[in-house]
């Protein structure tokens, strides 16, 4: 039942491939309803498409060399057990490699997880039952895990994944070669890339930076330090190298790099959701003071210029905001309930020459609120609470309210192409609070962070890659 | 409805406040089901414990008099628009300082969003609806929505608090008061600060030296950037002065230092909920090997150190654990099956001399895995899902197995007093899953970090503390 030989086939099946499937097996008759068949050679329509190898290591390369016998065009082997146990292990991959490589026949891994391809057709070959909608970006990791936890913060915020590829050890298809895969790939914008090592350090700058003129690429590079190397070595038998001569050399090829899967996924999806800034010019909407100097302090560091406001804007945001404004960049509107002053500044901002993208803080507050009325609304009809006050429909309202402001944030992004940021605490229990105001931004490719330096850190990213862009002529 | 004056002392009733509430305003007869008095003075019941203030600026300061002249003990000024606007605003909040002083009374603010301390008397008395428990970790904010974002985070994460207090243009009581107290306070363990400036430098590093001493001081100073400078000045005319003058001052004083909202959180968690270790010797166990590199890389950057496994360690993982496990440290499972293999795996690490504190990467995946069985045993009973399985007797299982793993977690906890950290990216969407492990795991004090990074950083913020008293002869 939890074997890998038959959790991904049930996997590919039960995750919506809509194609045939074969087992092959010397000791079963059936597997999910599918006749099984003693060997690759006995598949009777062929050439199979792919191959995924779960047997025994021990046994692993008598069935690539069936596969590549019976034509087969593809082979992932997720077994585990070679060149990261030793000697032995390495030559069999480099055998494993001949054979592929004699007959044509791409192979992934060994010891890998699988792969996750969502369009055109429907294919989660892995263990871990973890399905992204399809979308923009791809990933290829060194680690099958590290993969899997990129697919899951990709699900749970509705964002859509191309491919994801647990690359193994890579006997064969490296780390590079997805990445200038991805280059090509029509349905990905976004190409990032979990590396413990590279072999051939030349070939993955070249490729890396061939892509990169096209579309972002994203690496979160690990084993930089002795205990991460001695990890990595044990993981996937990878020789990690030097940091930081990595570290300068991906810079000048205008790689980005980030700091932990978290930050991958808060980068990626910033480039998967929102068009590059022209500049590091930002401007910054709050409810309130604290946030907004999180904001600036983090613009900051990151690099990005948090503008004194033009005259034109200053005087334009003074027709509308209360006086007690903040009269500044980050605009503080200091709790102010001015009716769309949120959304209004944001637009004054976006459409100021001045500026080339805003950070907006704090969205995504009514679910909670709506709650906490409606708990009230029952504490008061249980006679626990002896205030009477129209509950339901204060929750009504300001979830309508709210409703309002996605909507027009959602219409500013449409019409003005520079890039718009949000970071709300509320994202940290949007399921918490079933916050539909949060799904919908999600739906619509509009990521929230959690903090306001979690956005700047994205929105900064976008920001360089327009400085690379330019520098090298392309943009 | 929206105004202050009604919503805090709404919240006050609604949350819980068990003593009786006095509304004051001349306008008015009734309010939530009291009797509304035109003045202060006209209260029966002195002396009145604590007065709200939320009239406009203007009438501020005849208000405090008349608190003082009824012989108020405390008094929260809600209300903005003083020294953050400029010279008359300083010159008023000198005015009511010495109101206040002459007559002993405390007061808290102006601008600020109140109090929340919800033991010995559930009292939230601000205006954002948030209510975390009762715990131990208190936070002096000079930014109400910081303070809103650090109760919100520990609400949602089942994390008690002690006081969470604005402390807004602090007339009278400054945040080194408030620290001073947190010191002395029976209920509160571990003492944070959201800080854009401070008026008396020595004096606040004396305090906080003191207070450091007994309680792990956590301060998020923001304004460090010329950016964040300005915003600060224009959020509570704070000076926030020179960055690094600040740091290296705090640093020799034991003063812990956070970069943003959601570190100050992480830390104060750990603190709340983990035994001190006693050096920075760090064993990792993992499930897969991208997370461990992860977080071996992030132990080495934040000091820890993923020590070699002594042989007796060596030999007893060795003992049971599968001939392919990666025979260092982080110990990685591989996704091993074997039974228990984790908890084994911790618990060797947690009683060998040679590790202060774990890692224990991965856990809460039960949860997300039996809604996918739930889900597929719906498609299979719709017809969608050709394959017949015991799709809810696995659910069950996975379940089982998993409060199992918890059990035997919170046996280790107790048994042994090292800290035990724990990151997984099943936290992320625990209320997306109903996670029941996570929460159990919450609702003993045990946070899960979603990174491995972030647990490391926490676990490092320990032992650092470990490494200050000792160096100061307290531990």
């Amino acid at each position: 039942m939890f074997k890998w030989g038959f959790q991904i086939p049930f996997n590919v099946v039960a995750f919506g491939y809509d194609g045939t499937i074969y087992p092959v097996n010397p000791h079963e008759t059936e597997l999910l309803g599918s006749k099984v068949y003693r060997t690759v050679g006995d598949i009777p329509d062929k050439p199979v498409d792919l191959a995924v190898v779960t047997v025994p290591a021990q046994g692993v390369l008598d069935v690539v060399k069936d596969c590549a016998a019976s034509g087969v065009k593809a082979v992932i082997v997720v077994t585990a057990g070679f060149g990261e146990l030793g000697e032995e292990g390495v030559r069999m991959e480099a055998e494993m490699a001949r054979v592929a490589n004699g007959n044509g026949m791409l192979l992934v891994g060994p010891n890998c997880m699988g792969v996750v391809s969502p369009s055109p057709r429907s294919l989660y070959c892995q263990m871990p039952a973890v399905t992204p909608k399809a979308g923009t970006i791809a990933m290829a990791s060194q680690s099958g895990n590290v993969g899997g936890t990129t697919m899951r913060l990709a699900a749970d915020h509705r964002l859509g994944v191309s491919r994801c590829i647990s690359t193994g050890n890579e006997a064969v298809v490296r780390i590079e070669d997805y990445i200038e895969y991805f280059g090509e790939d029509p349905r990905t914008e976004v190409v990032t890339a979990y590396i413990e090592g590279v072999d051939d350090g030349r070939r993955f700058l070249d490729v890396a930076r061939d892509v990169s003129r096209k579309k972002p690429v994203i690496i979160l590079k690990v084993g930089g330090t002795e205990a991460g190397e001695r990890a990595a070595r044990s993981h996937t038998g990878a020789l990690a190298g030097s940091r930081d001569v990595f570290r300068g050399a991906c810079k000048q090829a205008g790689i980005i790099q980030v700091v932990d899967s978290e930050e991958l996924f808060d980068v990626a999806a910033a480039f998967a959701g929102q068009p590059l800034p022209r500049g590091n010019r930002v401007g910054v909407v709050t409810y309130g003071g604290g946030w907004g100097v999180l904001a600036a302090d983090a613009c900051a560091e990151f690099g990005l210029d948090v503008v004194r406001l033009p005259d034109d804007v200053m005087a334009e945001l003074d027709s509308f905001l209360p006086s007690w404004w903040s009269r500044n960049n980050p605009v503080d509107l200091v709790a102010g309930l001015v009716e769309r002053a949120y959304t209004r500044s944001i637009e004054i901002l976006l459409k100021s020459d001045a500026i080339d993208g805003v950070i907006a803080l704090g969205i995504g507050f009514a679910a909670r609120r709506a709650s906490i009325y409606r708990r009230q609304a029952k504490e008061h009809a249980d006679g626990l609470l002896p205030v009477e006050l129209p509950y339901e429909e204060l929750a009504e309202q300001v979830i309508e309210y709210e409703a309002g402001v996605v909507d027009e944030v959602l219409r500013l992004i449409d019409r003005y192409e520079k890039p718009l940021i949000f970071a709300a605490d509320s994202v940290a229990s949007a399921y918490y609070d079933q916050n539909e105001a949060i799904f919908t931004l999600w739906d619509h490719g509009v990521q929230v962070y959690p903090t306001p330096r979690r956005a700047a850190r994205a929105l900064a990213r976008l920001a360089e890659r327009h400085d690379h862009l330019a520098s090298i002529g392309v943009r």
